[in-house]
């Protein structure tokens, strides 16, 4: 379960990302050491292949591990990611995606953080993509608030 | 030297990128095995502390690492990310960012390709993400022409 | 359900692995996809804390994901480790380990695998590190044979 | 210029660690933030195909990548790896190797190291893979004290 205060900070945190808004990312679940954002394909966000960007579609990953470390944290914890990893592993073709991230390890200063990123395309669902991250907890700085 | 079919064919692919052109990178620089892109900063692309959304930075980043590899394979020669990994080593702020990308191993199907990450603020010029990814040579498949 | 010749070519593979016999790592389980194996603890493998070195259980790790990538591939196929990233969950202290390597998605040329370590340390188990991989087939190539 | 207790500190740790007298790997360089070890081969390290097992060199760039930053760390510091990721440039051929590790950003915490592993074979000299890493500082911990 998941404290309600910590829930009220990750949403206002997502929504408080003008990255997310440009991506058109949308927050669909948060519980303990679990979040899913969802992607809608868009063309403005394509490469030259006419597929999703790799690094685009990275950014939402990276967002979907950040969360999940932070659904995990004190309520008074900011968070920073220290690196994530991408593994490719279909070209990023669909209607929209699904970007799952889940904790793998609880630490306290030091979270890992997992992402499968599906497509959605049809009937058909895909995973095209897998992220392991090091998220931070950031405690009493003033600029690392969430 | 780079040949200048090969630069007229990095030209048109970074063109043809709605996703560059999304987050206003720019392709500053093109030799053979590096590739230098620019980045303004943009509050559109920033994350809920302010900074610069690592992942965006990690989507330029991507691009670097691919097109620096793309210079040193044939002329027919399509390219896919296969992995990347990124390392954040302070917040990205500043007023833009210059991304250097390096072949470190130029091989017939498997390139490796790393990035820096520089932000330029005033006087200041700091370092503060790299990048390692692998990229692959792709020949005779329609849709993976650049 | 795995092709025995499949089978026999790995088991002859991780017999004629020096490195594998030197840390005393053993193949316990293959399947289609799905490899296990087993490294007890010797103190002639630990770091200064009196811990496993986490870059020998990285090598076990690191063989684990390229046999379940080797399980996939063609019988004629060799492979070889593009890269790897291994994330230090906790200290790799216990009696023995088990290293359950999976591949995530069998290509033609690339195969990406995942690696999860646990610690086994009498009625405790517990999950001590994990590594994603990237691995290519290789053919006609007669110094990588398997 | 490296203080004399933390050099004197970094030997002894390099000297406890079993892991790296099995491997024969050699303190040859400390530096502040760089540290060069050296690896010489030895049958009983290699893999199926005779190189040398990607993971076993991927082991002692790991020490020297977490050398490189305890080399910046406080004397009172002990250091913990959080995650390397390698890339396999080349295959591991060769007389002996020199892995030159060396810090990329100095953290109060988190230290972010590179390594390059290089191959030397009579004359020839050749990079054969890089790995980045990150360190973590630990301080009061009665098990992890250097």
């Amino acid at each position: 379960m998941l404290d309600a205060a910590i829930r009220a900070k990750i949403e206002a945190s997502f929504a408080a990302q003008p990255a997310m808004a440009l991506l058109n990312a949308r927050l669909s679940r948060v519980e303990s050491g679990e979040v899913e954002l969802t992607l809608p394909f868009d063309r403005k966000i394509t490469q030259q292949h006419g597929f999703v960007h790799a690094g685009m579609l990275g950014a939402v990953m990276d967002s979907a591990c950040g969360y999940a470390a932070l659904s995990t944290m004190p309520l008074e914890s900011g968070i920073l990611t220290i690196e994530y990893k991408m593994n490719c592993l279909a070209p990023a073709k669909g209607e929209f995606f699904r970007l799952l991230g889940t904790v793998r390890k609880r630490g306290r200063t030091i979270v890992v953080a997992e992402c499968e990123a599906w497509a959605h395309d049809g009937e058909s669902v895909k995973l095209v993509a897998t992220m392991s991250a090091t998220e931070m907890s950031i405690l009493g700085r003033e600029d690392v608030k969430n």
